[in-house]
């Protein structure tokens, strides 16, 4: 099978621990079997590959989230980068061109298209193979996954079959319809419509260069800035005939908010929590190194980051994103391709960061115009580059950078530096790059 | 008017906010008439001075409380050391030898004692002087102050007076008595003992010499870790037999935990707070500096401190003194006399802190056996001495100190020091101290 995972999410809805460079797939809130913490994404790459040993994964996603999968799932999937946003079809459709031009994948193979964020059963990656096998044989152009509703929800699309057999013809889709509308759809057979489909690699390439003007993979990647945001369903489901749908009436949840988020968890509480005997139906998550204590807590969530607390009812955790919004909070903790950093101090002219790098990773050199910036090497082994010249780098080294110095380190063993930024206005975009 | 505040409190039931090293009294969580933050202290204070300009006014407190004493209230009060906790009657023998020995209070002199946590009306500190002049006046050899109830509380002891007139003598005491009791004592015209009391110095001095074997100030401090353990109540007041009790019927709060703390915040929230709409009788206090956003929370209380989070509903909170005990937490945040130091970071051998320096302060010179520690001055100037030689510090030095290296700094304007620590089992023990 050949299934492409599209992993966006702006992060807001499940703030503090999702944020602009964190979204919610990657957070490890699950357990697999054997109790190690899971996110979403993983989660999900492990059931693909139960349920087809074979399996050839494509990330498709932005560049911000390279380095989180990288992260988690190493060189097992491929990936496959929007240069920016422009919505699910000019996504899918470089995504095709990718596995085309690039993987060398078949115009007869099929491909399966799927979230990278259900929480779901096995039985649904088995779902997935069978509708791949479906869009190989050919009877319909579209094979889409209907799952079976279980109340007549207000959030979903749903898809409108003609009969209500297992894979059955599809005669329309409902757009968000009202509770009233929703159950009379679902007493006719509708399903949700879960962003799910598989077809004919060839099928979505010829719909490509019917709506988009591109030669191949990397001139489509080239212009893809210029492209109009359009989504799938509006640019080809909707307006597609031969649409077929599969009944799947498994577990599935669309873990989107922070109510539905903590249903999924295994225990009531991540990391250094105590819950007095009081507290009913409460989930907390806490990711900072200190305890946080809850008494009498009824339906609520609490979790927190570096980037800031939430303490909700479960019931209003749905209503958190204007909030977050109007927050534009520094990022204060963030993974990265070569470890991660965390803010732990911030003065009007300085900034204190802790950074973590990973055995056999590196900063790349480079330098900053209007920051000073002073390393106390706390743990690991490594070498750094300062204006040219190399050094070993071992705990209780100090390193002095003034504005303009070159520098770079390298970890040979995990690395753990205190970073002190020294200067007015610090910035991100106060930083050029040089090859070394 | 003499008026002696007893400043204990251990910080557990105000927790995170109040801590090991930080009592309740120290947190500013109220506002003056000029909108300036203000702790239990600073306000009692203000409110003492208020009544009477020309009042005295003598703090008795721990060791560990006198640093932020001085920070609060600087030299306008006099502060009388416990050397080690001895409960209430020591305390206050303590207390009234340090005032006839070292301030020179005559012995005919009337001497106010009052905790320094009520959270009262104005009318309160008017009443004290009231009670100051009354033992004065020697119609009694002890006045206490007798709080009208607004309830049967079974937290507190009652005073049985002997009349309901304004002054009266005292029949007895009835220590926490049963709702049902205390509502029968209420009828009877019972007041609350909120642990105020006025007598002439001499007639104290006097039960102080019968009860423990002492010469004078010094000799008695030098005795102190010796003493008994024994309440003010047991020792004299339930024994005496010429006590009046003066009847105050203003506002009073026993601001003891953090339900009724809360009820005393001028707003619902102190520091960087969302509360949405939902939120209703909800108070929050965020000392860190991420956001804490709230939504729907009813009853509740949240806040947030270098040392932890607690999420509580209020009638809940009264429950917490075992849950903060079983936590051992490492305290991340303390005041001290020449500033403060924060806890930034935490790694198996090393420690990171902030550190601030106040102007005109120091810390004193001293060393480290098994640690290493690395200095880098985020702001702010000051003088270094490191194994003997001085030099100037600015934003941007460094100043390396290997184990065995002493080392101070002092603050020319306000120094904001990053020291990371390495070493093996870091400890607030391994620390000698030099004369400079």
């Amino acid at each position: 099978m050949n299934i492409i995972l599209l992993s966006g999410g702006s992060g807001q809805r499940l703030w503090p621990l999702s944020n602009g460079v964190r979204s919610k797939q990657f957070i490890k809130i699950f357990q697999n079997e054997g109790g190690k913490p899971e996110s979403m994404l993983t989660r999900v790459y492990r059931q693909i590959i139960s349920a087809d040993p074979e399996a050839s994964v494509t990330v498709a996603t932005s560049k911000k989230q390279v380095s989180s999968i990288i992260n988690q799932l190493g060189d097992r999937v491929n990936i496959c980068v929007e240069p920016c946003r422009r919505d699910t079809f000019p996504a899918i459709c470089l995504a095709a061109a990718y596995l085309h031009d690039e993987q060398g994948v078949a115009e007869d193979s099929a491909v399966v298209i799927c979230p990278v964020d259900p929480y779901v059963e096995d039985s649904y990656f088995e779902a997935l193979k069978e509708l791949g096998r479906m869009a190989e044989e050919g009877n319909a152009d579209l094979s889409l996954l209907g799952i079976e509703p279980t109340y007549p929800s207000e959030k979903y699309g749903y898809i409108i079959p003609v009969s209500e057999d297992r894979v059955s013809r599809v005669n329309t889709f409902k757009e968000k319809p009202d509770a009233a509308a929703a159950e009379k759809y679902i007493a006719e057979g509708a399903l949700w419509n879960g962003g799910v489909f598989a077809f004919r690699l060839g099928y979505l390439l010829q719909r490509a260069h019917e709506l988009i003007s591109f030669t191949d993979y990397r001139d489509l990647y080239a212009r893809y800035a210029d492209l109009e945001k359009i989504s799938f369903d509006y640019a080809v489901a909707e307006r597609e005939k031969e649409i077929q749908v599969l009944r799947y009436n498994g577990g599935w949840k669309d873990l989107g908010t922070w109510n539905t988020f903590a249903e999924a968890m295994e225990e009531p509480s991540l990391g250094r929590v105590i819950l007095n005997e009081t507290c009913e139906n409460t989930n907390v998550v806490n990711e900072l190194n200190i305890p946080i204590l809850c008494m009498g807590c009824r339906n609520m969530v609490v979790a927190a980051s570096s980037d800031g607390i939430l303490v909700t009812d479960k019931e209003q955790s749905s209503y958190i994103k204007p909030f977050v919004e109007q927050m534009e909070q520094q990022v204060m903790y963030a993974e990265k391709s070569w470890g991660s950093f965390t803010v732990l101090d911030v003065q009007e002219d300085s900034l204190t960061i802790k950074i973590v790098l990973l055995p056999g990773h590196k900063l790349y050199y480079h330098s900053h115009d209007h920051r000073d910036e002073i390393w106390t090497v706390m743990s690991g082994r490594g070498r750094a580059v300062i204006d040219g010249a190399e050094q070993a780098v071992v705990p209780g080294d100090v390193i002095s950078m003034p504005a303009g110095c070159r520098h770079m380190v390298s970890a040979d063993t995990e690395l753990k530096i205190i970073e002190v930024q020294l200067g007015e206005n610090i910035t991100v975009e106060d930083k050029h790059k040089y090859p070394l």
